[in-house]
């Protein structure tokens, strides 16, 4: 078991070690990500490539790509994604660190008004990251629009020291003894501090030299396609996840004999019992499960995204609902079930050789990022009531709630069974 | 987060402040316990005084007693308690150490046959102990007389290296960052290794000189009576536990504000939210409840011991059935319910400062360890059957199982309801 210093150092040499063979072997972006995959231990570079870089290729202009993304690729600045605060989870909207306009100077003062509006768990923050897209309540002429994205340099690019105004920090130990212990998740403050303009995220909207708040034409429905994209992903990694903890149990149970020997004979496999059996088997059919699920989940962004840039905005609800049922579904069930494998492994699955304690810790958040899985299904079932509501005033349903068109037909339908005998 | 082997060393510097302050007060063995359980951190003590002290008093003849718990009581020895095997858990009677009798040089031989046979998990093994209280089978006169306790000097009282033919060692990382990562469950291999005859524990049965096995007329079911006491220790225990994730969560619950604002308004606590409600409360009533069913128990226990002494072995089956239901029952839902209170802080919960993330990689082992929980369930299926098929016999089951008897009767019952719609 290393120390934390240790743990973050090896991370750190991983991560440059990655870095090195992905450039001299000039890989793709895909072949990249597969590297960093295969690296398979949480770092600062997952916030860098996975959400500091498509945050400002989604929602910054296409002069704001120009001139933030070849350092990005270059690894001149590193960023990590400063949304969560100290108080704010879920509640995206109600985020409390604010980005004032100075038309006086034409900068933004970035700034955190209340212990709450610390932003709180930004993986790479801690230590690593130079820059953050920040997002801030943007006020303008007196007025607050709501959240935004900003770019804001953290640290020196020459001594990596806080810049002022500005207060870091690594937030502590986390679940595991690995796990998310090598992500300097961390802690953000800023008093006053001054950015250009130019660094707020402009391609949805903007604010003019003068102070006033404009929307661009591109449609804000855009965003929600990416929160999709990352929702997807997060279901393909439960199968992988999840097929893991199963590989270890099944075999662990093909070896491992226990009880059932007659006069001093072999012992049974532990593979043999029904208890084992019961409990293993329906988590080693949903390891399949849920990579068919992700497959056509993978199918679903690309398709709503293909509508999307048709501006045809008609399935993304469903496509939304469906992602963040399918989210909380297989993150609970796979964190749940990596548990059951380790237990079905007896004492030996609570060793850490076993792979299953830090298997289980490292994939445990994923029940609470991207959306925690109770207000997911809490959306889902608003997004299914509305759908019902809307079907009485003839709207037809489409997707994988398209049956509810049939409601008419449905309501009609008889059980042949009107005992209880049968 | 510290090293494993700061971790360790942190453990005995507590164990012996400890130590130092139940001498200096003087304290009872009552109040000793107590102090050791504030010292909150799994340590080799705990199975120097939980389990080889008790397995010499319950196990061991008045001289074995007179010889070697003064030694134990005064740290002069360190004990610990290797039943375990790599290949063997629930099955003790499946255990393949060998214990063999020399009438030649009036020893035991103390050998490993096999890797499987490995002594594997036992706590305090892997770097403290100078004593075990091993578990192997007896052989003498070219007969297997099954599994009985032997104690085995480990290490050096001058030095503290193994011994010869010994073979020690710590079986590494386990589950969490602290959580048992400061116990040293250890590994043990014997090659031939010599011990005195009455170095057996010879309260129950005993080998002559010339090497018979005899029985004593000491009843057997005195060994069911510990383990009673034992499991009604754990369920006890998981009320503690649980107490203290569910004051964790609803504090947190209590504090912790998301959504509902109205017009930038103060937000909601998330107490007053239903999902929370419903999934917080049932866990801080159980709680309560698994204190009650722990009272309980060990007016149980207190009753099955003086029966037991008075030769009355009636209830035993019965209370038996109860500690291995109710241990299986209380420790499951404990770490699932912490598990779900981690949860129910959101993020926050996966930070090691919310306190929820040790307690749940040390308590739950619990599910696993003197009993694991399946195999309990089966237990209790097992002695409901063979309870039902008595009753048929005419014999009168006692206790909460008493109901049974009654069984002409409840047959006959019948429900009021008798549609779908009542």
């Amino acid at each position: 078991m290393l120390s934390r210093k240790e743990l973050f150092k090896d991370t750190l040499k991983k991560a440059a070690h990655a870095w090195k063979r992905i450039v001299e072997l000039r890989l793709t972006e895909e072949e990249a990500n597969l590297l960093r995959l295969y690296v398979d231990q949480p770092g600062y570079v997952d916030l860098h490539w996975g959400m500091f870089v498509p945050a400002i290729k989604g929602q910054g202009t296409e002069e704001q790509q120009k001139k933030w993304l070849p350092m990005a690729y270059k690894f001149q600045i590193i960023g990590c994604y400063a949304q969560t605060e100290l108080g704010h989870g879920s509640n995206v909207q109600g985020l409390e660190t604010t980005a004032t306009f100075d038309p006086s100077t034409d900068e933004f003062v970035m700034h955190s008004p209340t212990l709450t509006s610390s932003k709180w768990w930004p993986g790479g923050l801690g230590k690593a990251s130079t820059h953050a897209v920040v997002y801030a309540r943007l006020i303008t002429e007196g007025k607050d629009y709501g959240i935004h994205g900003f770019i804001v340099q953290l640290r020196s690019l020459d001594d990596h020291s806080p810049l002022p105004g500005i207060t870091l920090g690594d937030i502590g130990g986390k679940f595991g003894s690995g796990a998310y212990n090598s992500m300097d998740n961390g802690v953000l403050r800023f008093d006053h501090v001054r950015i250009p303009r130019d660094q707020m995220l402009m391609r949805l909207s903007q604010v003019t030299r003068e102070g006033k708040y404009v929307h661009s034409d591109v449609p804000k429905q855009l965003l929600y396609g990416t929160m999709v994209y990352v929702r997807q992903t997060i279901v393909a990694d439960a199968s992988k996840a999840l097929s893991r903890a199963v590989c270890i149990a099944v075999r662990y149970s093909a070896i491992r004999k226990q009880f059932g020997s007659q006069a001093g004979g072999p012992e049974t496999q532990v593979l043999n019992y029904k208890t084992q059996q019961s409990r293993l088997f329906p988590l080693l059919a949903s390891a399949y499960a849920y990579r068919f699920v992700g497959q056509w989940l993978k199918w679903l962004y690309t398709d709503v995204t293909q509508k999307l840039e048709a501006k045809d905005y008609s399935t993304l609800p469903e496509a939304h609902a469906c992602t963040a049922g399918l989210k909380s579904v297989t993150t609970s069930a796979t964190a749940d079930a990596i548990e059951e494998c380790r237990k079905l492994c007896g004492g030996h699955g609570y060793l850490n050789s076993s792979g299953l304690p830090e298997l289980f810790a490292v994939y445990v958040p994923a029940c609470t990022y991207e959306g925690d899985n109770v207000v997911l299904l809490l959306q889902v079932a608003r997004f299914l009531m509305k759908t019902v509501a809307q079907v009485a005033t003839g709207k037809q349903p489409v997707g994988t709630i398209a049956y509810m068109g049939n409601i008419q037909h449905l309501m009609q339908c008889k059980s042949a069974v009107n005992t209880v005998r049968s």
